[in-house]
């Protein structure tokens, strides 16, 4: 793929030789995510940032990642009706919203919607959820966290074996993760999950994978590199009470960890994660395990956008040459 | 008018100099609307972009438009219940807001309280809209791309020959644009709409322009330079039917366009577009026909809104002096 | 206290020599509030202002403050029930949000909460109003207001008379006034309010501060520097007649004024004031009144907040190097 003038819209654009590009525009870009340098390069460019659903997680992340190669910020945080309820196609937005702005990221509730609305723009439109199909960036920033995780441990992503352990079969994350890890040959899938809420196997295309299933978590994180702990998707489910049927029921705890897994091995978690009793997806004894890297994960969505931007927007060339020192105090006194 | 400093509330301020002045920097602000060159002339100054009453389209409009000039953006994208029910005035509202801003937009479901806000505003106030009272610069762009179209087909103002179609007697940007048309003498007007919703007359006061009234569009239509389409105001008909009664009366199509319309009759529409079946004010059919100039007006509000900014803020001689070029990739690679 | 790197979280961090550190950083940077000079310092730098209750004056107060200061402001004007639905903590949102700025403003209903969320963030956190319980900002521009407006004629904190007038019970203003004056010894209070909503008197802690108190405002106002006005806060009252009955009871009018103030007694309110006329707190014939403080206050607001960012970044010696001209005309042409 040729970043520079495209949309980005599903993780299927993407073959394994854009991802190491777009993984090394991301190393590239980490003293600039991290505050130890400070660009400009987008200074005077415009991101619209249109979330027609709320996620405010989702949102911050691609401002604050425009922001911090200098670009400004134009935003919706909630579907504004008047336009639609006025019968405005999605084309014609589109075509409005490209002529304010010079990239836009657009969420919205109804799969196919950024699709159709990427049509009819005249700037590039980066995917950020639309609806159950596809959040491109969950999933890249998610391969970018194993990648560096264990890089940390001195292992690669050739032969890596990775449990997903949850909600497989609503998880968006879990399905668009799978996709990008269909790419590679030499990796060991564990699916944990209830029965009733397997992954649906055709998003692993690729035979050479090895799979296996178990509804046993002490079984599934065991001789593994990484664990992906997700939520059951309760809304999803018809009733809360079926969603409340499977809650609890995989839940990793010290006691778990340390009986089964293989020292230094990864937890991680799309977020967020539900921390109330009845679910307590990662129990409270794991907080402090220096493995666990959920945050770090997060950390990541902003370098991972950063580098899409860059990309996109054909910029990365000209980060250097607008390179500055921190003039802030980035060290916290408290 | 002397723009500098000055409140923007009213088309009723401006005279043919005054309108001569915006367009001279529109058109002076043109490289840099359209991302051919970068100014940073407003850098460090700030919008208050308070949209009381939700209008994605228009808020992010003058945003962006005040971003282009290099200058920051607050802004509230709905009513704030919370002043309000306490018991504040807009008149406290304002003399606080303004020690916030060096410029305020505001739009505000009430007629008249954008005069009112601006009364007791330290700052200029740009009028984003007031209920059914005024909304200048949608009639200023408008005009501005009558003019620009024209040109475009070796015509200018003089002589302008419009068809304005549809709900005439609700539409606020209609009564706009017939205001500011009759600052002009040698035009004529085709209205074209149903019987009940006629142009109230007082919204031409000029009474050298030639008005034609008719309910059939293929009249209407013909011997235009322009066409102006408008949708069916519903929100103000008492019944969701009786509004229903008007829509998709007056269509536009390319059978009637082509067998009534002299060659490269121009279209326009204030946007939202209605294309829902039951109304389709300008049919699928005429989508790819260049004539149609419904985006690249909606691209001349933020350049018109520029030009407001850079005149009210006394800067468009400085624009020069920080012109610079623009860093990333503008072409799309789709 | 050492600001840099600091939370701050409430007015009991503060003893008098930090009053005075963040009192000397204000007046340093007027120049910067005022427009008269223009500072980019924290350009580059991000400010996540989190606002998970509504309130647009605060809100835009301290984006404002940020963006003088030549920051980016990433932005939620009201709670996103999304995260915290799904079972998300405290600990876990501030978590990811603090890798997504370099300094965040958070203002939420419930007490207690900014402090919750400041433990688990990695960048400093500034309370922007937890529910009933905190709201440090307003305190120190209140303080500012006052010392300003007594050198204006020229006196000092030592020795100052105020008169606390309306809801003392319920009123957050006035209660973390009455903490942040405590500090000081030499001074004389007015305690002015119906029976029922006197001061809790634990907000008074130092014993030598004097106290009046008083139903009458005649006998409140007279003698003193500062008289400062509240509303009745009726959302804390169990009925709204409750409320009603003390509404308009403690209202100040010119003729009050003039009859028992003296010469150039101040006029302050943390605002909104509730100018409807069943309330009227102040009275519109003082309106022109120049000892009226309350828009004076408001702006202070702003250059006490960017006097905190800049201490808390560690970026107040840098302002001189960073100082231009401001290039866009200030004065209004209305």
């Amino acid at each position: 793929m040729d970043f520079s003038g495209s949309h980005i819209l599903s993780i299927d654009q993407f073959n394994r030789s854009d991802i190491n590009a777009l993984f090394s525009a991301a190393e590239a870009l980490e003293p600039y995510a991290t505050r130890k340098k400070l660009t400009r390069v987008l200074e005077g460019a415009i991101l619209s940032n249109m979330f027609f659903e709320p996620s405010t997680r989702t949102r911050i992340s691609f401002g604050s990642a425009f922001n911090r190669l200098g670009g400004a910020v134009r935003e919706t945080a909630e579907m504004s009706s008047s336009s639609l309820a006025k019968g405005e196609s999605l084309a014609d937005t589109a075509q409005v919203l490209s002529g304010y702005s010079d990239i836009i990221v657009m969420r919205h509730p109804e799969n196919g919607s950024v699709d159709e609305f990427a049509k009819a723009s005249k700037v590039p439109v980066i995917n950020g959820g639309d609806g159950s199909n596809e959040h491109p960036t969950q999933a890249l920033l998610d391969l970018y966290t194993i990648k560096k995780e264990l890089i940390q441990n001195n292992k690669t992503l050739e032969g890596l074996r990775i449990a997903l352990v949850g909600d497989l079969k609503y998880g968006r994350a879990v399905h668009s993760l799978c996709k990008i890890l269909s790419l590679y040959e030499d990796i060991t899938i564990n699916l944990v999950s209830p029965n009733e809420l397997t992954l649906p196997k055709k998003y692993i295309s690729n035979s050479k994978i090895q799979i296996n299933e178990s509804e046993s978590i002490e079984e599934g994180v065991s001789e593994v590199d990484i664990i992906y702990m997700t939520r059951i998707q309760e809304e999803r489910f018809k009733t809360v009470n079926e969603a409340n049927r499977y809650k609890g029921l995989l839940s990793l705890s010290k006691e778990i960890y340390t009986a089964n897994c293989e020292p230094n091995t990864v937890i991680m978690h799309p977020l967020p994660r539900d921390s109330r009793k009845e679910s307590n997806e990662i129990n409270a004894d794991l907080f402090d395990n220096p493995n666990l890297a959920i945050f770090r994960q997060a950390d990541n969505g902003v370098v991972i956008r950063m580098a899409l931007f860059a990309l996109v927007l054909d910029v990365l060339d000209q980060v250097k040459d607008t390179s500055r020192k921190v003039n802030w105090k980035t060290t916290k006194n408290i």
